[in-house]
């Protein structure tokens, strides 16, 4: 990172492929246009950071040519705007591997979640994110997903983490819908962590509710596709131009939704999630795009 | 598979991996010597197949290359024992890739879990094997192992699936302790796949009840390193003999448990397998080696 400390609005932007078919198996290939593009409209729009190959980067998918590839693409198109890459893998080696290949494409930080097959214990996991540490001078955001992990971090395991040199931010998963109960877990992080690292959310429709109780950094699936609606949310700290998309976000989780829009705006080719992960189906297409209407009427 | 379906013993060898250090990050090599006796082992003992890269085998954490050696590695070591080999990854155009590698390695089937990352559909997991069916000849065991995959199939779900042409059998999860429920489960599945598609039971501490209920084949992780141990309980319905080892699996799921046994015996270099995942500790691993001693005095 940069010589501040990772807060404001980091968008996470897509990585649309492009198929060659609709029979079984038809190859995908990374759009390096559309890449291109999305970064760019992030960073016109005044993104603080850009974080490629995210959980909507679908890192998890690509292979090593391609995600090396995603960060060059986005560092040549960022305009200064710090960027950061996913690196995780199941493999602790593969992870080092994408550091590695992170470093060389210029990124200013990485992004790093504890993917599972075998279930991980708390152990395990740290000594994954103190290997990272010792191999890179990036900043290291851990990035709490458990919802796609499978992994669920505590307050103290967050603590034993950010007390390694090297980690700069915490991102955290949802914040329950009650204000209190999401202050509660905010300041619980909050008290775990070093006053260094910050904390940011996710989980777009807990944004505003997040950065109310103090997250200091949204990590935002939709200002990948709209970053200026995003960055106004950060701004004004309310949501409510953005809320006709959160039933569908709870609905359809936020990646399809995210790639439905991008597709109906022209940002990205149709159908152009990674197999086996498939798009909405024609209804709820329809209805995205209705949300969209919604928001651009306002 | 060749021309009798799937049934008996399947061992699930362990994938060992030699480290060039103790220090975070320490590269890692495939043991091709300890894969080979470990194969070698199994088809001594009489087992109807061996499973090459299940999760025992670690696929989840191998690269292709190393994925692609170790079936290489079966065929030239199984002395004409039938070998499958583990295809799953989270992308598609990746389960295709070891599909063909399989193929070209000399597999006589293929084992494919739907791994996720993002939370999958049964519409894109029926998608993902009606892929791989249309594109090999191999027999395809569909499997189920929620634990690590985080999917959960339907019986409706294997109905459908095992409908297609290719899919040879169903390895299902570890069934309830209840004889009458694990009947009920074992049933249901039946009920639910075609005649010609076997069902076979994972979870070692199931397999006896099992077999009982119906089930034609064990596929088996203390059958990798034990598999004249594991050919007994094949044989007699019985699992007396191995009963000192369930509670360790309960414990410290099974994949550590064998992992330990193994290098306890000499059949594996130490710390063995791909990190992040971690050996036993010192403590458990004493337990396991008694728990080998009372097998060995039985």
């Amino acid at each position: 990172m940069p010589s501040h400390p990772l807060t404001g609005l980091s968008a996470f932007p897509l990585t649309p492929m492009r198929r060659s078919g609709t029979r079984p198996g038809a190859a995908e290939h990374l759009d390096e246009e559309a890449v291109a593009h999305l970064v760019t409209r992030a960073a016109e729009a005044g993104a603080d950071s850009v974080t490629m190959l995210g959980s909507t980067g679908s890192y998890a998918y690509l292979d090593r040519a391609e995600r090396r590839r995603v960060v060059e693409l986005a560092v040549a198109h960022a305009a200064g705007t710090p960027v950061l890459a996913g690196v995780g893998a199941l493999r602790t080696s593969a992870v080092l591997d994408h550091v590695r290949d992170a470093e060389e494409a210029g990124a200013d930080g990485v992004l790093l979640a504890p993917i599972t097959y075998q279930p991980l214990s708390a152990d395990e996991v740290f000594e994954l994110f103190r290997t990272v540490c010792t191999h890179t001078e990036l900043p290291v955001v851990l990035y709490d997903n458990p919802t796609t992990t499978g992994f669920r971090f505590t307050p103290a395991l967050y603590g034993r983490i950010a007390a390694l040199d090297g980690i700069a931010s915490v991102k955290i998963p949802p914040l329950p819908a009650d204000p209190v109960e999401a202050q509660d877990v905010v300041d619980a992080v909050r008290a775990a962590v070093p006053q260094h690292v910050t904390v940011g959310i996710s989980g777009d429709p807990s944004a505003a509710r997040g950065l109310r109780a103090g997250c200091h950094a949204w990590f935002s699936v939709i200002g990948g596709v709209l970053p200026e609606a995003a960055a106004r949310l950060v701004r004004t700290g309310d949501d409510a131009h953005l809320a006709p998309l959160w039933p569908l976000f709870a609905e359809h989780g936020s990646l399809r939704v995210a790639a439905a829009a991008a597709e109906h705006l022209g940002l990205a080719p149709a159908d152009c999630l990674p197999r086996p992960v498939q798009g909405l189906d024609p209804n709820a297409r329809h209805r995205v795009a209705e949300a969209l209407e919604a928001l651009t009427s306002q």
